[in-house]
């Protein structure tokens, strides 16, 4: 559907610069937009395509400097350009994976589940006993949802992802394909050479606007609960074992792996690929830098990176440090010679 | 089902120090636990939580030295306090997973396909020619086995899991869900600037009594067979590569990665993100650090760790070199200063 | 089938340095060969083996040095001897998983998909609205095509891969069990302490002869599109985020993961469980090694390894002085000594 820059500035909110009556229609990057689409600077890195980028109108910052740098465009100023650019999407965009509704005759439903109003259940899922699906949840093709697990409204549980017994998930609660929630904790008890098997009784429960990404696994607690906060955002391919709690809000990066018991904060960011060790806590608002090897416990709002998981900004140091290595190496040699070379004559 | 704390010692062992009448109703961690409940402390670090746990009964590795610290609770001292809480958790549940049994009408089950005594399939599993299924072994809903696969007695093949062709697995192999067992590996021929396929036609062995985590990748041999060892215990989102052959009794945590060909011994515990390059050998009874990467073969009994992965004394000695490297660039810069003075007053 | 050593060199090239006549019966690897199986010989490794492997037969590279050492087998002399061993195998073996034909009874195919020619379509496969499946692909049990997704010719979707709405896969491209392509990137907008949810409105685009492996994910673009070049590989567990480009003819291997918005060139190779963080570019030809965490865009033709990731040369003369840390601390300590001792005797 097409709008004028006008339209959506009402629709969003923002100050147009330039020509308002300007016709939209559809929305691109800012490299690969037409004239006619909508696009957004918001990354410092693409300030330079602002001046070449094809598309008819830019969401910028409201306070970006380099609004005069935008010959050809219009603007729209927002104090949150991405934000607003999420918005816009919605605006222009004709869905087309369409929203299912009812029971695919396909989908295997136990008689004791109980489904809300509108629920949608796609071909050859499956919903087991005692399952509980909130109103306008969305279960989509070959997705498992076991006994007694219950999921608030409003939940889009995507084709093929498995939601394991007892697993509690809240309201607006999405899970990407190929998730697997409320599996096994990796629990063994070493008897001699034998690794005995520790039953997990535990559960998992998966808070309000909580997203899982593709292919993530949560482990159910030994006992107790592993727990994922209200709004937290979960990438691809990330593990999270049992008794783990996350706060709400936070972020945890593709490839992140968070180890038995550990409790994550409010507000954290753990990004791509960082392994947290088990049974530690990493404090509110911390931020663990990608690929970081965290061993020691995280106070409230502290960077760290680098392996072991140092303040970000003695890792920096070290890494520089090291960086210097043959340099120092040259020093010391340097140092040696002209001693050697003093010693000699002192003796003399 | 509730029960004694004495008829509890009796049925997995131990010494009851206290009342051995009080009556217990369940389980749970030392922390969450309730009036009535049972626990166990078997990580030094939760000791100090003994004082003030609500359990009724909590076990204790006999010779823990803080037994005295109990106030409140009656203790049952084991000889494995870890190993006797799995066999006493058994002992509480009623479990809710219920057993399958039959075959559901909406699996795909091929003619020839052989099933044995009590074999449970789920909605929508599909078992293809030729696979032979091992008495009581249960094929949960969505679940993959192909063709020629042939699966020992007593094994759970999870939601959603892939078993591919020829697949061996032993007796009492967990497959847990979405993981994907006898993939193609990723063999490459390079000729000029193409990749020819290489035919992937080996297979995977898994040996009794393993546990495969979610989402957990093992490939098949190009030719011949990938083999995980007996008792071995893989957790989630780890690979393992073609040709890879892991011996009895190892522990491979999540997100582990081991290369083509690389032979990992018997008792070996790679800990979590670990890497293996390939064509290597870690010997028995070694230990792979969490992030490690290995390059070079490890001997038995070896501990290593970092990348390189080094023995973990030396890298933790490097670590700790790596910290005081602020203070050697200082002590270096102080000598160049005291050589410079000197040499300046000798050539006076 | 069986052949002699005279017709393999007839169909897959290459000199028969020995009997020709000789019949081979199968294939297998240098080590687990046994009489009557060809075998090759590549990787230096191996060269060892080449005296004492029972295998009939051996191709080697014509380059290979090593070709005298063989005392009681046959050579086959060729450029690439991985290659034609690759070709060799395809020869001997009788494929035992069979090609599906026809739509199964219990697959779900939407009206509106068109199937092209000799299309194969398992149980329990979903194929949904507008989807455009070319000839003689194969959608395995249980997987997911979703809305409007287009394949080209020849492809293979092993069973529960999931292929997500408005995706384009070429010719002859392999999606391995359990990959899901087209899941929505990881994309939030901060607005307070909420994140808002970037609609995911783009799609992925996978070229001719890409291989995809088993679990991995792939984001669909923000907005434009996340492409895989022709002929590229990729090994299982791999992480690629929205809008990521990856050029013709790479390599990525097991668990890579790669952040938003970064361009892979041609010909790269990206060792297992690397990261390269978002927004980047990895030039033509560059090579990042296992485990690396690239922070910074990489020239074409370089290899990099560590982290933070640096030209491969430079990080192993930086791991040859870390190496060496403690012996420069006992330096630095030494020449700290012998200044005292020469600053005392200055004063005398």
């Amino acid at each position: 559907m097409n709008r004028t820059l006008d339209e959506v500035a009402k629709l969003i909110g923002g100050t147009v610069v330039g020509d308002g009556s300007v016709v939209l229609t559809g929305v691109s990057g800012i490299r690969e937009a037409l004239p006619g689409q909508l696009t957004f600077l918001s990354n410092p890195k693409y300030t330079r395509y602002l001046a070449t980028t094809r598309a008819s109108a830019v969401i910028v910052d409201g306070s970006c400097g380099s609004i005069g740098a935008a010959g050809r465009t219009q603007l729209l100023a927002t104090d949150n350009a991405y934000a607003a650019f999420a918005r816009a999407m919605e605006l222009f965009v004709d869905r087309e994976e369409r929203r299912m509704s009812g029971v695919h005759p396909s989908a295997h439903v136990a008689p004791s589940a109980r489904l809300g109003a509108d629920v949608g259940i796609g071909p050859h899922a499956v919903v087991l006993d005692g399952a509980e699906i909130g109103d306008r949840t969305m279960i989509h093709p070959g997705a498992f949802v076991g006994a007694a697990v219950r999921t608030g409204s409003d939940c889009v549980i995507h084709p093929n992802a498995v939601i394991k017994l007892s697993t509690v998930l809240g309201n607006r609660v999405i899970v990407h394909a190929g998730a697997v929630i409320g599996t096994d904790g990796f629990g063994f008890a070493r008897e001699g050479e034998r690794q005995l098997k520790v039953p997990q009784l535990g559960n998992v429960v998966v808070e309000d606007d909580v997203e899982i990404g593709a292919n993530v696994c949560i482990a159910r607690a030994t006992v107790g609960t592993t727990r994922v906060g209200r709004g937290t955002k979960i990438d691809n391919l990330v593990q999270i074992a049992h008794n783990v709690v996350i706060g709400e809000g936070s972020i945890v990066v593709a490839q992140v792996g968070i180890c038995g018991s550990t409790e994550i904060g409010k507000g954290v960011v753990l990004a791509g690929q960082a392994g947290i060790a088990g049974h530690l806590r990493v404090g509110d608002g911390a931020a663990v830098g990608a690929q970081a090897g965290v061993t020691k416990s995280v106070p409230p709002g502290e960077q760290v990176s680098g392996y072991p998981a140092r303040k970000h900004a003695l890792s920096k140091r070290l890494n520089a440090c090291i960086q210097a290595l043959p340099v120092l190496l040259g020093r010391v040699r340097e140092l040696e010679k002209r001693l050697s070379k003093l010693e000699k004559e002192d003796e003399c």
